[in-house]
């Protein structure tokens, strides 16, 4: 890729661009064209054809995060990487992933399918929508795209050369420092509102879990069981009733499988913990914690059931056969994922990065009392996540954890 | 690299190339060239200038394994491969790896000093010489190689790209088959004595032992925790009484530390189990074990305490200085490399690929119980290293194996 070639798109090149996609508009079409990104790393545009109604999307990396400036420089070989990590997964679960159109990797461009019927989950959960096809969906996206790319269920040679082609190395900088760094120490990159600074603190001087967060970043670095989506939270994925889109694999790498269930698990207690922001009255709030909750355990029911029926019809390796590896491999599994969901929580506490559902509570007690829930559940993730035997040691964190909260809605 | 300009070459043409490495040769230098290769991959061409005395060695990658004819394809790559492993392992220990002298990736060629005055140290040890430097040199080569490529001590980023440009899976895949995968079933490609077909079957049939050769091929096949040689058997190793010198990283690749660390104990314990057979008399035998026991715990403990210092003089990161983790870091070596070196053993006795040690001995009970040895030590390494507090365990291993020999020599 030579970067002489680059240039940011204006709405006007976007328009032409999506005029070269073979067999979809049609040549008399009336291509409308907006930009929507509102994230910090890309342009993203939607050209519509006002006579068919027919549109596509546009991504285009920038070199640099657009949050700060031209100061914060990013590799634009991040847009081959989420094309490709697209297309894969893609092939893996044509329903669960958005269709690829084409794209450019000197101009650091994917062409996809439009999802502009769906809504952001994070939008969608903070809404108080319940999601009934969610976790068949996430836990199948899951084992099906982290088995296919692993040792069990494609060739291994393959994929180191596979593995080789997604080194992200800019963009697992930035999850190596925000998520298992910068929180568990004093560092300018981190983000936290006065009224939490005891409880931060108390992270900054906590042996046992700075031990913890240090096998969980050793796994991070050093673990590549499979390509990854790298990035799995609520906002990386376009939701309505009936069906899920995972978007945005730009941080994809060959990393540790639980990371990404661990994701998910997180963003669905950060969601959890900033109830009480959120809900109209106790029986609400019970509700919807009950969902959640219960979401949780069918995330992590389905990707099991999904991943050991994969093992089970798919990997003929007599070594990876052998008795007892497979239920020893899943509760591994199931322990980093608990200690990567704690290491997410926190970081979007006290960390450069916060999400919606707590920082957009609008009673200031109801806020500061969510940013507490959600630290006191992310502790106990991290802490108890390598002795775990079931996922119903979430659940029980944060119940624990709500159960401190005494708070009249 | 284009394939095409390849040519296996011949001994001319080895003296022509010889003629081209700057600074080396004298414009009217004799050269007399022979080819000294006994490897089943390679070209070793030695070329020496019967004028000055000066020498050096030319090793070309053949595009097949030579022991089966042209019938089993490696790539080329792998000289690529050995000649950066070796520059980046002279970097680090300049007095314990050739120096590099230049090299060509289409003919895949590595020039390198010439190491004549040196023994291959498994001819060593079966001739019954002991090397006082050893532990020193090769637990230095071992912390010091794999500490500085590690993320533990080069940046973070740099190594992923280091990682990507060391993606060896031609070589890999046959480590993955005939360490961890063909002993431990029926398969064409064992070689074994029918003497010891019921030991042979019982490793086929052991359900512990499959399971724990699993968790640590999921380790070579999944833990990139630094550069590692991963061949690093006494064949590997030139040596005289005050100068050690590792050669042959072809195997190379981000694979998990234990790895080296096990290759050489293994080889340690495979001239222990072959001692009855070379040992003139039962003084001698006692005093060879002794040396060699001695041996692998040195081995462990230079490379436990340089590991440890590098770790400590060199390495800023706070997450990996969280208190505990370098304890916990070293025991899990410590555990990895006890399990790989069981797995090493293993092979050399029921595998595709044997050792001179025990194949060699002249009296066939003798060799039998050579064997025996070999499998018990072997299987008891396996089914420990997981557990294993201390190397002392290795040496206990060693010892009870020894005593249900009942060898009269």
């Amino acid at each position: 890729m030579t970067q002489s070639q680059y240039k940011a798109l204006s709405v006007d090149d976007a328009v032409t661009y999506a005029r070269t996609i073979p067999d979809f508009f049609a040549q008399d079409a009336d291509l409308i064209c907006e930009e929507i990104g509102d994230g910090n790393l890309n342009l993203v545009f939607r050209i519509k054809d006002s006579i068919s109604g027919k549109s596509l999307i546009i991504k285009q990396a920038l070199p640099y995060a657009k949050v700060v400036g031209e100061s914060w420089p990013l590799s634009l070989d991040r847009a081959r990487i989420e094309r490709e990590a697209l297309i894969i997964q893609h092939s893996h679960c044509p329903d669960l992933v958005p269709a690829v159109l084409g794209g450019d990797s000197e101009l650091a461009i994917t062409v996809m399918e439009d999802l502009s019927q769906y809504t952001i989950m994070r939008k969608g959960l903070i809404e108080g929508n319940v999601y009934p096809g969610f976790a068949e969906h996430i836990g199948r996206f899951i084992a099906t795209t982290l088995f296919f790319t692993s040792d069990l269920g494609m060739n291994q040679q393959h994929k180191k050369t596979q593995a080789a082609s997604f080194s992200n190395p800019d963009l697992c900088k930035i999850t190596e420092d925000l998520i298992f760094s910068d929180p568990y120490r004093n560092s300018d990159n981190n983000n936290f509102t006065e009224d939490i600074r005891n409880e931060t603190e108390r992270l900054w001087n906590d042996p046992e879990l700075h031990f913890e967060v240090a096998l969980l970043r050793e796994k991070f670095l050093t673990h590549g069981e499979a390509l990854i989506h790298g990035d799995l939270h609520t906002g990386s994925i376009f939701i309505r009733e009936e069906s899920t889109k995972v978007i945005d694999p730009e941080f994809a790498f060959y990393g540790p499988m639980g990371f990404d269930l661990g994701a998910v698990i997180a963003n669905l207690l950060l969601n959890y913990a900033s109830q009480p922001g959120w809900s109209s009255d106790m029986k609400t709030l019970e509700a919807r914690r009950d969902w959640l909750l219960s979401a949780i355990r069918s995330v992590w029911e389905q990707f099991e059931y999904r991943f050991r029926t994969l093992w089970n019809d798919e990997c003929q390796d007599p070594v990876f056969n052998s008795t007892g590896y497979q239920d020893f491999y899943i509760r591994k599994l199931l322990q980093d994922s608990i200690g990567f969901a704690g290491c997410k929580v926190i970081r979007r506490i006290v960390g450069l990065s916060h999400v919606a559902d707590i920082d957009a509570i609008a009673d200031e007690s109801l806020r500061h009392q969510a940013k507490i829930t959600a630290l006191q559940i992310g502790t106990a993730l991290i802490k108890g996540g390598r002795s775990a035997q079931s996922i119903e040691e979430v659940i029980l964190a944060a119940k624990t954890a709500a159960e401190k909260e005494g708070v009249a809605i």
